[in-house]
């Protein structure tokens, strides 16, 4: 495997070393009892929420996550594993129950965005799987409705194939993007396999590549008249909306899609653009912008009155440019029906298998409760659903455009204070009474442990 | 493919839509005469220089890219195709030649790193694949001898693959660190693939799962007494690295391989935890730091005298925390025999196929040459290789140890001035006269038809 695919083969060694070496010690003291681990993300500096996202491949993960016997004779070889542990691997399955926030849904710091209920063994091989296949999307569905919140309308394209972190990354991206309210993507393979909508313009190489920039604008316009924008800044941008404009009146067209910018001052070329286009008939050519796009330079655009219609966004969305990795964990907080919790430093975790309430006032939202999961909250929303019981699916995964329509609803009961991009709120979800006498308990516990 | 998944069959389809629009339009006009394209990137505000690596998986995905009859009937259902360019789809191969500098150099802004000489349509559909490809692993490997540099000889592990951007970043994360003068990973795939050492020590769950520390420290230790590595920081750091020494006395043991710290002032609990080993005869216990590390970090408590032997090193190095993306491009060189460059804005290319000359004085880097391709420099050690001619492989892949090998040397040559990690110095290649030639002469061309 010369080239690093992942596949449906292999992705049960995605994991890190201490998972299996972990799980053979398990495995040998018969320590295989049901274990609750928690998911969640811890605050950050410049998100006031996040949005959730990459559920569906955990699901897929789950179900048909396999040991082959090219795996375990790799693992045979490293030294580290004993027969009869290769054995328990070539049965593994995970036949535990997964409970997850949807896809969709807006999550904050602290809170288990995922629990797994399994054996302890299988939760804990499936430890590095999971939070690599989750953290991405989150990171990215929310950078995306990040702009989305700013766009007023205006249309969103996810670019950044190309500079996603390898090919899964691009995938991921493309799809979590469009939960975040993007309205399409570059990325051909995404819309094979996920049916969102693919776009596309033209690069500068192609403008160069012909010796007339007309020419290159009207051998595209011919072959796509529905689908053209104009790439216009390859020599001058000014000169190019003009060489647009003679190419579609060439061709003897009244419309066309519109053009592209791509570097420059966007805000001043937009306008200039805007105008040449509306004075020479094409009032509904619309004008892209690309080239280093985030919300900020959105949001500060579209405040001055940049003319601009839809933005090709790529690298910032894709890598998450501002925040490319999310403190995020996944935590025992219960082994054996005992509730356990992490001390050292500012890392605590929050013991117990638990459930998440949302309440909401006038229909925004208001605070989250997080409570042990038999709990009941009155007009409370549980966020956490049941996914996979006992090993096998209890929930309809949604489609990608119902993932969607839930996001964007569920953006619109935000709050006005957290939906500020340039403003960090940090909220806190409310834990309840019975898990704070927990905490207080097993606090005791080890300080009276700590003195011995 | 709910899952997303990207593997030999699909990969074609990892592509931008404009590469394939574009390519359309060349297919129809006939314009598939020889091109050349240049990869390279731009100068960034905190790298002195990049290390180049992903070179071998280009290389495989030139030699393997194939529209599938399934790829074939989603192009069409897109409406944007003709049969007539399906059909050339169903054919596609890459016949065209690929130059490039190889794994485990160093480079520089503006230096083309990879050469496309290809029919048209070839060297434009496989742009996006082919950047997305090389720059990730261009980052990580950067990162990873930036981290390797500050390191004086200890040991540097690969620890990321949960926080890397997808499965595939995970594998050109350990793949590239190593690359970077890393010893290896926790990504168990990664060492059966790549064949990097494996290395792993214990989670703090797995502590939590135990009812006491002593005993998940003598588990542990019992089942790999060559290879425990106790992580001592879940409950209270030092008596942590007590209970490490309490467990393996009472196994019995005169040695152990060390401990880990995953929180806390590194440098306070590194000087107590090595008094503590010392001790109590443990002088060759080492001490591994792990949580937030990074080239500074490392650097710092270096510095301050903290007696860390080891690092796993994870999150930073797998996103390159502080460079999360290169600003790189694929441009258009050369079309027809045509030289040809982009005006609009800053981002200006160089004409012509060329070569990279590399210069020593004393053994040191001094400076790079851009000439062209079939120009010579004396004393100038030729970057570009030749990999692939007419889509046959003509170069050697060296294996993943040759090439850490490689780096390793080249580091050595680098300027010390350049190896401050907390400076950044930008080197700029010297262009051939010839070069500045045909630029001069494309500018005065641009302006006389500016002037029209």
């Amino acid at each position: 495997m010369v080239f690093g695919f992942v596949n449906k083969e292999n992705m049960s060694l995605l994991t890190d070393l201490y998972e299996l070496t972990m799980a053979q010690v398990y495995f040998k003291k018969g320590m295989n009892k049901t274990a609750i681990f928690d998911f969640y993300t811890r605050p950050v500096e410049n998100r006031s929420y996040l949005l959730n996202a990459g559920l569906e491949q955990l699901v897929y993960y789950l179900q048909n996550v396999r040991f082959t016997q090219e795996d375990i004779d790799y693992l045979r070889s490293t030294g580290y594993f004993e027969e009869e542990f290769l054995s328990y691997l070539k049965n593994f399955r995970f036949t535990g129950n997964l409970y997850a926030v949807e896809e969709g849904e807006f999550i904050f710091p602290d809170e288990p965005v995922v629990q797994i209920e399994a054996p302890m063994i299988e939760a804990q091989i499936i430890e590095t799987f999971l939070i690599n296949t989750l953290q991405h999307p989150i990171l990215v569905a929310t950078k995306a409705i990040r702009c989305y919140s700013v766009a007023r309308g205006t249309v969103l394209i996810d670019f950044g194939l190309r500079r996603a972190h390898g090919t899964d990354a691009g995938m991921k991206a493309a799809r979590s993007s469009y939960i975040g309210g993007f309205a399409g993507t570059s990325n051909v393979l995404a819309g094979k396999e996920y049916g969102i909508k693919i776009f596309g313009t033209m690069a500068h190489s192609y403008i160069l590549a012909h010796k007339d920039e007309v020419q290159a604008f009207k051998d595209f316009t011919l072959q796509y008249p529905e689908n053209s924008v104009l790439l216009v800044d390859t020599y001058d941008t000014i000169k190019g909306v003009y060489n647009a404009v003679k190419a579609v009146k060439e061709l003897g067209l009244k419309h066309f899609k519109g053009i592209r910018l791509d570097s420059g001052d966007l805000l001043k070329l937009s306008v200039e653009a805007r105008k040449i286009l509306d004075a020479e008939g094409f009032k509904d050519a619309i004008i892209i912008a690309s080239g280093g796009i985030n919300e900020y330079k959105i949001k500060e655009l579209l405040d001055k009155g940049a003319p601009i219609d839809g933005w090709g966004v790529g690298t910032e969305l894709v890598v998450s440019a501002d925040l490319p990795y999310l403190d995020c964990a996944y935590k025992l907080v219960e082994y054996d029906t005992r509730p356990v919790m992490k001390f050292s430093s500012k890392k605590k975790t929050l013991p117990h298998k638990k459930q998440i309430y949302r309440i909401y006032e006038d229909g925004v939202f208001k605070k989250d409760i997080i409570t042990k999961f038999d709990e009941k909250v009155e007009n409370g929303r549980p966020l956490l659903k049941e996914i996979i019981r006992n090993g096998k699916p209890v929930y309809n995964l949604p489609t990608l455009d119902e993932i969607r329509q839930k996001a964007l609803e569920n953006f619109k009961k935000i709050p006005d204070e957290l939906k500020d991009i340039n403003k960090t709120v940090h909220i806190k979800p409310e834990i309840s009474r019975s898990i704070q006498k927990t905490i207080k308990k097993l606090e005791e516990e080890y300080l009276k442990g700590a003195k011995k």
